[in-house]
Parts: structure tokens; sequence; C-alpha cells
């Protein structure tokens, strides 16, 4: 039994860092590409045992320290009554516009409308049988508005902006009702038997640092608030924050994620002790030589200066077309150099 | 004579805060979309007088204290070498690669390759003739190298960061020419009349902030020590450095660029009383209504608290659907409020 990923959540001391990679599970393994040739990325999402199947390859390829659950932060949008596609971006045909709009969204039951999230964390919970931890996910309620304002990823956002500035009405019975959502949505996947759970915001950083703590902050404290967390750490991960982390750390998660933009060492400095860090290695190191990999691994394990409440990641997600045998050496680094 | 903008950049007590808007000469303007429509993007740069047609209209409709010179900043990479074309984004044919497509860029000489830049700067200091001054600008070397390498626009921006960490050897020798070029360019941009410079290094934030130390810094700061600086003062925008402005101020400018995502008041003390800033309203802000922008404004002006050496702008370039009169509106307001 693998705890050091835990262990770190909670910032207690272990052998060796920690380590998992967002997006392990996904396009740059071969053996993920083989189970996806034969179905759409949705139908992937839909099917347990084929979404626990890819969530597990990267835990046995690379020997990561942590599973985390295979799935996308909109699958839980879609029963609010939002149709969503993959194009191959996110694509929601009937944006959320109006009053109108908001009103007519549903808060699913997740058990009942998204049975396959909580089906795929119970085989996953079997099959991994506490090798490694397995984390639960879902997207902050802004990076979701986002996608249902906008119907898909933006340049300059300006739809969901637009409605901040001047509809703050509207843009606040939309994170409400997606906050109420969220909640229910991560609760069950603790039920069910998420054993962390990580917040992804990857757009809380399009917004100034004022903006954030008045429209966003409210609505991610509220969230994390309501998460049956007895046990269970959860981790908050904005990108583009480095600027504003002391913000961003009052909505009171376990653990900061970071962004490769982000000096590690004066993260934690500004974190203070009690709060432990996940990341934060750019992904495009990923393409370069074995010791090129390795001296950036030893840098930012450098950085955190042997603190305890360190998990290794990336910066982002890894992309497509990294050489997976350069993750594993990654992985390998991470475990030999931070061995104590 | 309107000196305020010049001397805001010298840190000097002005009547009223300077203001102009990156982007002001653009595709949100009736008038400008009206010249627009009868040539392309490029043929409009490379038409002197249709160019400094556009450059003064701003200046007119707006009644900003800076006109900036209409162009972009690809212009001087295509006698490089390279074969622009918009669609709509840069596209080049024919990125750059390895050594061998290094070695066959040449260095332009400004006034033979690109002549009409240097005529439009001379017709707008004639028909300005000082009412407000006129700044010129490139773009910073990593940014232009972005685009040359990757030959277009890029989510994640791979190809360069590949070759900066894999094959250093080309990079810097890319980094080296293409300083070569800016460094030409600007100095003949200054001896045909432009009273400022800004250097946009629109991508300098994709990168973690020792490897803009290592990569980027050296470049951009033989740059500006290689530009004919008497009193012209220069003007650095790198977009997405809030988390690293002491090591960019390194570079040596006059007057710090600052996007929204950084708040101006922490980034004063962060780089002391000698130097200047410029920004930041989030551009998006202008879709809103006139007493949302007007609190805003004065957010910012608070922010600076009275420092001399602010000038205000927009945190990144004004949007094509904003609504001209809410740019006059800000404009208005940035005036009526900080007047002395």
């Amino acid at each position: 039994m693998n705890n050091s990923f835990l262990d770190a959540c909670w910032g207690k001391p272990v052998e060796r860092t920690p380590v998992w990679l967002m997006r392990q599970a996904g396009r740059y393994l071969p053996q993920y590409m083989a189970i996806r040739s034969k179905c759409t990325f949705l139908e992937l999402c839909k099917s347990p045992d084929l979404a626990a199947e890819v969530t597990i390859q990267p835990v046995d390829i690379l020997g990561v320290d942590a599973a985390i659950l295979f799935s996308d932060i909109l699958t839980p949008v879609e029963p609010m009554g939002l149709k969503l596609d993959f194009n191959p971006g996110p694509v929601f045909e009937n944006p959320v516009r109006t009053m109108a709009d908001v009103e007519k969204l549903r808060i699913p039951d997740p058990d009942a409308d998204v049975p396959y999230v909580m089906e795929t964390i119970r085989i996953l919970r079997r099959e991994l049988a506490n090798k490694v931890p397995l984390i639960g996910f879902g997207g902050a309620p802004f990076t979701l508005a986002c996608y249902m304002v906008e119907g898909k990823g933006s340049k300059d956002w300006s739809n969901i902006k637009r409605m901040m500035y001047s509809a703050p009405d509207v843009f606040n019975a939309l994170m409400e009702k997606i906050t109420m959502m969220d909640m229910e949505y991560l609760n069950a996947q603790i039920r069910a038997g998420a054993q962390a759970i990580q917040i992804f915001d990857t757009w809380g950083g399009i917004l100034a640092p004022h903006d954030y703590e008045r429209y966003v902050l409210p609505y991610t404290t509220k969230l994390i608030n309501g998460l049956n967390r007895q046990n269970i750490p959860i981790i908050h991960f904005v990108k583009g924050a480095g600027n504003m982390l002391p913000i961003v750390q009052k909505a009171g998660s376990d653990v900061m994620g970071l962004d490769w933009q982000t000096n590690l060492g004066t993260a934690r400095d500004l974190l203070g002790d009690k709060m432990a860090v996940q990341g934060n290695l750019d992904p495009t190191v990923l393409y370069s030589s074995n010791e090129y990999i390795e001296k950036e691994v030893k840098r930012i394990l450098d950085e955190n200066n042997n603190r305890p409440g360190h998990i290794f990641n990336l910066g982002h997600g890894i992309l497509p077309t990294i050489p997976p045998e350069n993750a594993i050496h990654m992985v390998e680094c991470v475990h030999r150099l931070s061995q104590r």
C-alpha cells in the first residue's frame, strides 16, 4: 500500500516525493489510443470498464503514486440541460446567456444522471486494491461557467466577462447553480470511493485578482466548504494564478496546485507551512533529453527544499505528442532524487 | 503641445494622467473599417498614407495622449526571408526549425526593406505636428521567434520550447539574429522620428521565470541597450509576467507595461519609484456600463495613488467588438478623475 500521495497532501513526511501527471491517462499513451480508437471520447467517459482501464494504465506504465478518474470536467454539465459535443474541443450547442437560460438548468442527481462516473470509481477502488489512492475531480464553478456561457473555448472569454460586469444577477444565479451541482457531484464521488478531490479552475487566471476575489472566490469557497472532507484532501488548481495565490488560498483547500509559471519555492513561502503544494514542471520539458528532464526535476525538488507537503506534478496537462518514455523517466527521476 | 505622455514616461509630474490604448487604431472603429474594407491588412501596413491616416484616427476620435504607429510586429520579419500571410492570424509558410533555416535568414536594412514604415513615421510627425507624441514599436525577440518557429499562433508553443530545451545552439543563433534585426529596425524608427518605443513580448509569459531569465532576458537586454535611447523612452510589455516583474525589469526599459492580471499598486511597490508603469484595465471592462467603466478607471488610479510615472492603458489590445463610445468614455474618465 503506497500512501505517499495522501501523506504528502496532509503535510506528513514521506520516504520519497509522490508524483502523478495531470492528464496521465491520455493520448500520449499507445495503450490509451488502442482503446480510444474504438469509441468516441464521450463514449469512453461513459463506459465504466473502459474508463477504469485507461485510468489504471499510467499507474502500471509510469509508476505514478496516484490514479485520477478518467472523465471530463463537463460530464456533469450535460445533465444540467446542455447538449455536449467535442469537435475536438468541447462545444455546447445552446450556451447560457440569459436569466431564462439559467432558470432552465436543472441540478442533476449524480447517482441517477451520471451513474457511469460513480460506477467507474467503484470498479477502480476494487481493481486498484489500495495499490495507489484514487483522485476524483471536477471543474471549478467559474471554469464550468466559462464553457457554459461561451459555448466553447475562447481567446478572450468576452461573453462570460460581459455577463459578469453587466448582468451580475444572471452571472451570480448561474454560479450558484453550478456550485450546487458541483457539490452534489463531488460528494457523490467521495461516497463512491474517491480518496482525494482535485478542483480544476483552468480559466480562473483570465481574471484580474480583484475580479477573481469578487466574482469567483465566494463560489469556490462555498463548494469546498460543502464537501464531506473528512480524510479527503482537496487540491485546488487555478491556472495562471501565480499572481494571486494568497487570494486563492482563502478558498480553503488542503493542497494548492501550481502552474509552471509560478516559482514553487516562492509560492511555498507565500502560502505558509500548513498548505501542501502540487506541481509544477512545464509539460514541454518532457520533449527534451533525459539529462535536461533530470536537471529540471532536481531544480523543482531544490525549490521545495525538503519541506513536507509536496506532490510532484506537471504545471498543466501532459501533451498528446510527448514520448511516454520521457514521462516514465520523469517519474523515475522524482523518486530517485527525492529518496530520503 | 501635449507632452503628458512623454513626461509620465520619465516619471515627471503631469496635470492629468496620460492615456492611450493598445490597438487603438483598429477594427472597433468604423472609420478604420471604412479604409480597411478597400485593402488587405498587409496592404494597409505597406501604404504610408493610409497607415498614417488610421494612426491618427484614434487621436481625434478618442482624445488619447499618444499616437502609435499602425503596423504589425511581423512586418520586419518578412524581409528576413519568411513569406508572411494573415489567415486571419499570422502564418509563415516556411517556419524556422533547423540551423540551416536560421543561417538562411538575412538581417534587413530597414530603410531599404521596409521603407513604408519609415515613410509612415515621417508623414505622421508632419501631420501630428507635435499635437501628441508618436510611439514606434516592435516585437520582442522571443515573441517574434515564437511565430517564426511555430509558423503561426499556438496553444502550447511546443516547437519553440522544444528548440529552446533540446537545440539551444539553434535557438540562440535565431534569437541573436532577431535581436540584430530588431535593433536596426527600432533605431531606424527612432531616426525617422518615433518619440518613444514600445517592445511587445506577447508570449514571454508562457515561460517559467527561470526559463525567461535564462533564454529571453539576455536578448531583450541586448536589444534595449543597443537602442539610441537619448530622450526616447522605452516601454517593455511582457504579457503574463506579473509573476516575474523584477526579472523583466533587469532588461532595462524606462516603462513597464502591465497586463490586467497584475495589481498595479503591488507592481509599483515591487518596481520602485524610478520606473514608470503603463496599464492596466481588462479590455473586456469596455463592454460594461459607463458607471462600471468609471469605477474601474478610478480603482486603477487609486492603486497608483498619485505616484508620478503612470500612463493609463488597457492590459492588452482593445477587442474588435467593443463599442467606440465606451473607449471614448474611458479616456474621458481617466482625464477627469486624474486632474490634479
